[in-house]
C-alpha cells in the first residue's frame, strides 16, 4: 500500500467541526494524501485554507465545480481520485453525483441527502459506476460495535427480541441557531438541511446502528417528534417506537434538547440468551450479559484474541490505550481506501475486513427520516415500511 | 417515639421474597413490632413461620380473617394497630377492606389492586375512615429520589421537556413460572395477578417515579406490549410513548425479558435549563448537569448540607456509607409511622418530611395499567387520560 | 431462632453516629432485642435516650458498670445477655473484660483496644470465658468481599503477588475536631482514642480487609505517617509498604486529608493467573479479571448460583437490590448470634457460615497500629512482624 | 503552517507497536511529512517497510548512521528536519545525540537513555545546539491532565498535601520475554533496556505525571521493588514512598504483573482545600471534588468555555466524542512542531501553548529509577533527591 490516494475535500473551511475531522481520519493510517479542495463557498476562504491543510495554494479552488473541471484536466497521475464530501446536505446529491460522473470514488458525510428520492437516485449512479461510496456513518466504525455485530451473528445471544437505541444531545437547548454558531445554522434551515432536524443529524445515526448491530430490519414505526425551542422549524427531539422483521420490537430515540448531555449514543440488544450494550462515551468497552452468569466486560485491544478478526483490523492499539472518535471514522476511510485501491488494482491488505457504510445506508437513512415524519404527522398508530 | 407500633403480617411465609423485606424495613428503625400474622395460606406454614419473624405461636393464625377477627378481641393494648399486606395481588383489596374496616392502618404491596375499581374503591374507603394507607411503592423512598424532586420543584433544571424512565429486568427471559418459581408463579395467572404483567409488577414504579420526580401527570399515551415468552399470558415488555400536561414527552419502558439486566430503574429529566439523572443500581448518586457546566455529582450523606432537608432525613448514614434497598423501603414505613402515631396522638420527630406513596398513587397505577392495555389493543395513536 | 438474643447497648447517646448504626445492624434481622443501655456518661442523656432506643426507662442506667450491676442482679430470664461496647477506644477494655466477667457476650466497635498489651489481654479473657466476642470491622461483613475471600481461598487467581488496600477520606481535611464535631473530638486525643489516629480509626479497616480476603499475613512494614491539619496530634494519613509472609507484596493507605474523598475503601488482590476488585461504595460488585480474557462482573444476588454458598448466606436480596453498610454491619450481628445461639444450647441455621471479626482480629489490628507508629518512627526500612 | 515538516523514523519496522503510534500521531494534525527512515536493524526489513510508512523506498535505509549521513547530502529543502526515535532504549542516546550534530530536532520515545550520565549530556548537548527536543512522555499530552495542572497552578485545590499515582499493568504476569513477544524481548535485558524493568517503561511515566500535574518535585523516596516471575532480571513491580519538596506526601506504584490490568494509569491529588482525579482509562474526564461540594466532573470538548486555553487548545473535537491515545500522543507532535516552524522563522498559531516533554524530564525520569534503584537496595529508609 505504498501510494496514497490522491483526495480532494467540499468543505471544512473556516467554522467547520467536521471538516478537520474528516481531514485527520484520511491522514491518521496514511492510505490518503489530501490533494485539492473547495473548501469553502466564499472563494477568499476556501484559498486561506489552502494552509490549513497543508494543501497546493493553486488547488484550492473557488468553487466545488470549478474544482471538478480543473482536477479532471489534469494529468492523471496528479489528479484527484476520491472526494470528501463535507458541506451542507443540500450539496450532497449535486456533488457526489458529479464526482460518481467523473469517475471519482465518494466519501460522504451523513444525512446522505435531502429527500429519499435523491437518496435512490445517488444509489442508482453508485451501481452504475461500480465506483466507491462511502457514507461516515461514524459509529459503526467502533471496533467494539463491529464486535457488538459479530456476537449477535454468532447467535451467542439467541434470537433477538428488543433492542433500545437512544442518542441524547443538549447542544440545541437553547435557540443557537440564532447566535452565530454555523453548525446550528444551516442545520436549523430545512430547505438545506433536509426535512430531518435532530432526525438527520443523530437519528439516522441511531437507526443505523441499531440495523448494522442486529442485523435486522425495520417493519414499521410509531413516532412523536418535538420542536421544544420556540421558533425552531425543524424536530429537536424524536421518540420511536420500532417493530423489526422477525418480531423483534425496539425503542429509538434522538433528542437536542436533552439538557446537559453530550453525545452518548447507546445501544442494548437483549436476545433469548444474553444482552449486549455499547455506549459511545466508552467505546471501547462492550458489555456481553447472559443469563445467571457474570457479565462480561470486553475490551478493546489488538492483543485480545478473544476478540472478532474484524474488530481486531479495527483497532490500532493494545487494551487500555484509548481509541476515540476519530479513530472510528478513521475506520471507514481506511475500509473504502482497500476498496478504492482494489478498484485501482493494487491488492491491499485487509480487504475481508472492508466494510463501510454505503449508499444502500444512506438510502436507508432518508427513509427513516420520511417514515418519522409521516408517522409524526399521522393519527395511525403504525406506518409500514416497504 | 418510644412506644412501638403494633404490626401484623399477612404473607411472607415460605419462599416468599417479599416478605422478609417487608420484615426487615419495618424492624430497621424501631418503630414497629410485630405482633402477629397469617403468613400463609397454609396453616401449617403459616405456624412454622411464627419463629422466623419472632411472633408469639399463638399470634401465627392459619388465615388473615381469622387474624382479624381474632386480634379484633384481643385488648386494646395488645392488638394489631397495623397491617402489612405482602399477598399476591388479588388478595390487596379485600384485606385492605377489612383492615380498615377494623380500624387498622395499612401498609400494601403493590399493584394496589387488579382493577381500577377496586383502587377507586379503596381509595374511597381511606378516605372514609382517616386511616394511614401507605402503597410500598420502593423508588421514591430512596433519599436522592426525593432530592431529585425538590430540585426539580425549585425550577431549578426550568420547565420539564422530557423524561426517560426505563426498567428492564431479564429473570423472566425464559418460562420460569412453568418452574417451582413462587414469584414467578403467580404473577403469570392473570387471575391472581390482575392484567398487568411487567406492567403491574414494574411499569406501575416506573409510572409512579416519573410522576413523583417531575410533578406531573399523564395527559395521554401510546404503547406497544409483547409477550415474548411462548406460552405466557401477561405482557413481559412494555414499550410507551407519553404525552405529559403541560407539554413535556415521555418514553417509558418496562421489561422482564431484558437478558442478562438486574434491577436498574432509571429516571433522566430534561428541563430547559439542566437534566437529572438517577439510577437505583447506584442509588446514592444523583446526576446534575446544568448547561455548559461541569457535572454535579450528588451523593447521599447526612453531613452533606448542600441537600435538602427531605433528602437528609430519609438518610441515616454519612456520605459514602450506601444505604440502599431495604433502607429505602424503611422510609416508607417510617414515614407512615410518623403519621400513623400522629393518628394516635403522638407527634413524633419529622412528621413535617412524612411523605410516602398512598392510595390516590395506587389509583394512579391501576389506571396506568389499564390505560396502557387498551392503548396497546388500539389502533388509535393516542389514548387520552381523563 | 424464634427466640431473641437481649442485648445491651453502651453508648449511643446523642449526638453518636455509630450508636444507631449498631441499633439498627442488631434489629435487622431480628435476632436481637434492645432491653437495656448506658447510653451516656451523662446519666440525664442516657435517660432521654431510652425512648430513642425503644428501651424501658428503668433499664436506661445511669453509667455502664451500674448496668452490669444492676442487670445481673435481674432474673435469669430477663436479664441482658449480650453487649453492645459503642464508646470510644479507651473504654472498650474496661468494659468488655466487666462484660465476660459477667457471663456476657460482647459485640465491640474497633479499634478493640488502646494498647496491644490490653489488646492481648482482653484476648486471654476471651478465650477463658468461651464467650462470644465479635469485632465490628464492618467491611468483612459485604457478601461480595467474602466471596473475594473464597475466589482466592480457591486458587482461581493463582498464588497472591500484590495487594493494594486503599482507604481516603476527607473529612478531617480541616480542624473539625476544634469544632463541635462529637466524632472528632475524642478522636484527636491519644488518651481517649489511642495512639494511631487514621490508623486507628479506618487503617485497621484496611488492614483487617487485606487480610481477611488474602489469607495472608504481615511479615515487616515501612511506613510514613503525617499529621497535616496543624494543631493536632494524632496521624491523619498514613503510606505503608508491606511485605507479606510468602512473598506478597503490598500497599497500604488510609487517610482522613484526602480532601473530597467519602469513604471509597477499595483493594485490588493480584495473584498469578488473575485478579480481584472490590470497592466499597460498589459494594455489590465485584471484578474478576483472568489474565487475557474479558474482566467478570461478579454481583450480589441470593439468586446467582455462581456465588459462593458463604456469600449468598450474608445476602437478603435478590441480584439489583442493593445492600449497603447498615447490612453488612447486621452480618456481624447476625453471625455472631449464630454463635452466642449455641453457646445458649439453640441450633440456629446458618451455623456454618458463622464468619465474623474476632478478638484475634482485635489483637491484630493494635499491632499493626503500633508497628505502624514504630516504623514511622524508625530510620530503618523495615520493622519486623513477630 | 502550510510547509510540512520533514521527518524521518528509526525503529518501527515489522513487529514494532510504537513505530505504528509514532506514525500516526506525526501524521494526524498535518504538520509532518515522513520523508525517510531507518525501519529495522535489518536492511531487507527496513527496505520493506517503506511502503506500509509510505516513504519512497530510495530514503528507507539499512541503518540509521546511514540515513543521517546520506539526509545529510540532500539538497537542503528535502532533506529531513526531524527525526523520531523509536528504537530500544540503549540507542536513544548514540542517535539523539548524532541527529543534534547534524542540526535536526527530535522526537524521542521514553525512558530517555538507559543512565543518568547519558542522559544529562544529552541535556547538555540540546542546550548547546537550541534544537527542539521532545519526548514523548504521553499521558502529559491529554488535555484534561493540562486542565489538571492549570486547576492546581490557579491554587483552587490548596496547597498539596498528597498525591497518589499508580500505574498497574498486567501483561508481563507470565514470562512473555521467554516467547517470540518482540516487545518484552528487548525490555527484559538490562544491557538494551537500561536498569529499570517497570520502572523505565512506565514507572518514568508516573513520576512524571506526578510532577507535571502538581508542580512539585521530589525531596527523597522509599522504594521497594521486585521481580515476580521467575527468570526475570529485572524489576517487573515497583512500590514508592515519595517526599516532596514543601511538604507533600506521595505514593507512586508501577506494576507490569497486576494481573488482569491493562493500562489504567491514575492520578490523585489532594491539597487543602479539594482533590482531582484523572485515569487514562476514561482520559475525558477530570474529576473535582471541593470540600463539602458535589463533585464536579469537568470533560474533554473544544466547546466547553469553563476548561483553560491551554486543555481547549489541545483538543480537536466538541463534548463527547472521544479523543484518546493517538491525539494524546499527537498532542506532544502538534506542540513541538510548533516550535520547530518557529526555530524555522515560522510563527505557527498556538505558539503560546507549546509545551511538551523535553530533556529536563528524560533527566528527571533517569534519576528517578536509578533513586529508587539505589533505595531498594538499600537499608536506609529515605534516599534523598538532589
Amino acid at each position: 500500500m505504498a501510494k496514497k490516494i490522491r483526495i480532494g475535500l467540499i468543505g471544512g473551511g473556516e467554522g467547520s467541526f467536521i471538516g478537520g475531522i474528516h481531514y485527520r481520519a484520511a491522514m491518521l493510517d496514511g492510505y490518503y494524501e489530501l490533494v485539492c479542495g473547495a473548501f469553502s463557498s466564499d472563494p477568499e476562504k476556501s484559498k486561506r485554507s489552502a494552509g490549513v491543510y497543508h494543501v497546493d495554494p493553486q488547488r484550492a479552488y473557488p468553487g466545488w465545480k470549478e474544482m471538478f473541471e480543473k482536477e479532471a484536466a489534469m494529468p492523471e497521475d496528479k489528479r484527484m481520485q476520491a472526494v470528501i464530501i463535507a458541506t451542507p446536505n443540500y450539496l450532497h446529491y449535486p456533488q457526489a453525483i458529479r464526482a460518481l460522473e467523473n469517475g471519482i470514488h465518494v466519501i460522504c458525510d451523513k444525512p446522505m441527502t435531502i429527500s429519499l428520492e435523491e437518496a435512490e437516485a445517488l444509489a442508482g449512479k453508485v451501481k452504475e459506476t461500480g465506483l466507491v461510496f462511502a457514507l461516515t456513518h461514524t459509529y459503526t466504525g467502533y471496533a467494539m460495535v463491529k464486535e457488538a455485530r459479530q456476537i449477535i451473528k454468532s447467535g451467542k445471544i439467541g434470537n433477538i427480541r428488543k433492542i433500545v437505541v437512544e442518542y441524547p444531545q443538549g447542544w440545541l437547548s437553547t435557540p443557537v441557531e440564532e447566535t452565530d454558531n454555523k453548525q446550528a445554522g444551516w442545520r436549523s434551515n430545512p430547505e438545506f438541511n433536509g426535512p430531518g432536524g435532530c432526525l438527520g443529524d443523530i437519528g439516522v445515526h441511531a437507526a443505523n446502528l441499531a440495523e448494522y448491530i442486529s442485523g435486522l430490519t425495520i417493519e414499521s414505526l410509531c413516532a412523536d417528534i418535538n420542536s421544544f425551542v420556540s421558533g425552531r422549524e425543524l424536530d429537536d427531539d424524536a421518540n420511536v417506537l420500532l417493530r423489526l422483521r422477525g418480531g423483534a420490537r425496539a425503542i429509538l430515540y434522538a433528542s437536542q434538547i436533552s439538557a446537559g448531555e453530550e453525545n452518548p449514543l447507546k445501544i442494548r440488544v437483549y436476545g433469548e440468551k444474553g444482552g449486549i450494550e455499547w455506549q459511545q462515551h466508552e467505546p471501547s468497552t462492550l458489555m456481553l450479559r447472559m443469563l445467571d452468569q457474570p457479565a462480561q466486560v470486553l475490551r478493546a485491544g489488538q492483543n485480545y484474541e478473544y476478540l472478532s478478526d474484524i474488530a481486531r483490523w479495527n483497532l490500532r492499539l493494545p487494551a487500555g490505550h484509548p481509541e476515540g472518535f476519530i479513530e472510528a471514522f478513521a475506520n471507514i476511510y481506511r475500509n473504502a481506501a482497500t476498496d478504492i485501491l482494489r478498484y485501482m488494482g493494487t491488492e491491499a491488505e485487509g480487504t475481508e475486513f472492508a466494510e463501510y457504510p454505503t449508499v444502500y445506508d444512506g438510502v436507508k437513512g432518508m427513509q427513516f427520516i420520511e417514515k418519522v415524519i409521516e408517522s409524526a404527522q399521522s393519527s395511525n398508530k403504525w406506518i409500514p415500511f416497504d
